[in-house]
């Protein structure tokens, strides 16, 4: 049950953030620009680093939806996004992404842990600084994220397929609107 | 040295924000929101909850700023806000914030750390649902800030009276307009 009177029946972040309209304005805005925004990170790479955060706190409902969303927008599938929740080094993804994986999961341990050896390595992979900036701030976001959802103890769907459909209107029309 | 090329001598969470305007404008949103919109919580107890955050996740330029942000809003000024930062337990705060301050050390090491002891402890000393969800955000909100901070190797001033005058803007004008 959650800490505190949330709308009944709506999973996760969904049930606070219609509690709390004013602040799920510049949440989602934050999620849409880091997310969905113009990068040179696709689309579904930025999910699996969402993902990816999400399992190492240990937050089901935020690693499922946005394993969910990754899925939507990677050619791989829940195949790829799974060994990249599992375990990254050994993931089918780019050394490029591996390197970034290493800095989110550095950020998901504490902004000192994040080492500039780390960093090297994503440079020489090619990431940008940019690329770099966006890895932290998505990482950092979503040790926000899953704090709020579970810091509120909200309800999560026990099975992860109940997120596919909802993927798919996110995966059109952005964070916030799926609300609405 | 930060780890990506940030603004010269531009301390802070104030580099990455200039660098990327494109978050800057829903994280400064988010703190204008929480930290200083309409709240039975005032602006003081509110910057206190970001402190004491900070402190626990050991990032010094944001618990140096927001204790200084906290003082120019609190009757008790600096003396109260090192207290609460150092040991809410015995600051001199009401039984309502000292259970506040719980809750937030609880997000402050994962969001399934709250528990309904501590929730419950705060509703018997008058706290409501949204300032119950007001806590949790901010501490979960600090912790994606002090990672964003720490994350990239941001330059930290020595002094923190260095924050002073600045914060006296932060005050009067809020979060986003003291970067332009």
């Amino acid at each position: 049950m959650p800490h505190i009177d949330l709308p009944e029946g709506v999973p996760g972040i969904r049930g606070p953030m219609l509690f709390r309209p004013e602040t799920a304005e510049p949440l989602n805005h934050l999620a849409n620009v880091l997310l969905r925004g113009d990068n040179t990170l696709t689309r579904g790479e930025r999910e699996l680093i969402a993902a990816r955060v999400s399992r190492l706190n240990d937050c089901k409902y935020c690693c499922d939806s946005h394993s969910t969303f990754a899925a939507h927008q990677l050619d791989g599938g829940m195949e790829t996004v799974d060994c990249v929740v599992d375990d990254p080094d050994s993931a089918p993804v780019s050394p490029k992404m591996k390197a970034l994986l290493v800095i989110a999961g550095q950020v998901q341990q504490g902004g000192k842990a994040v080492t500039t050896e780390a960093v090297e390595a994503a440079r020489a992979e090619g990431a940008t600084d940019t690329e770099i900036h966006d890895t932290v701030l998505i990482a950092a976001t979503f040790c926000m994220f899953n704090r709020y959802v579970d810091g509120l103890a909200t309800w999560t769907p026990e099975d992860r397929a109940e997120h596919w459909e909802r993927g798919k209107v996110i995966v059109e029309h952005g964070y916030g609107n799926a609300l609405k």
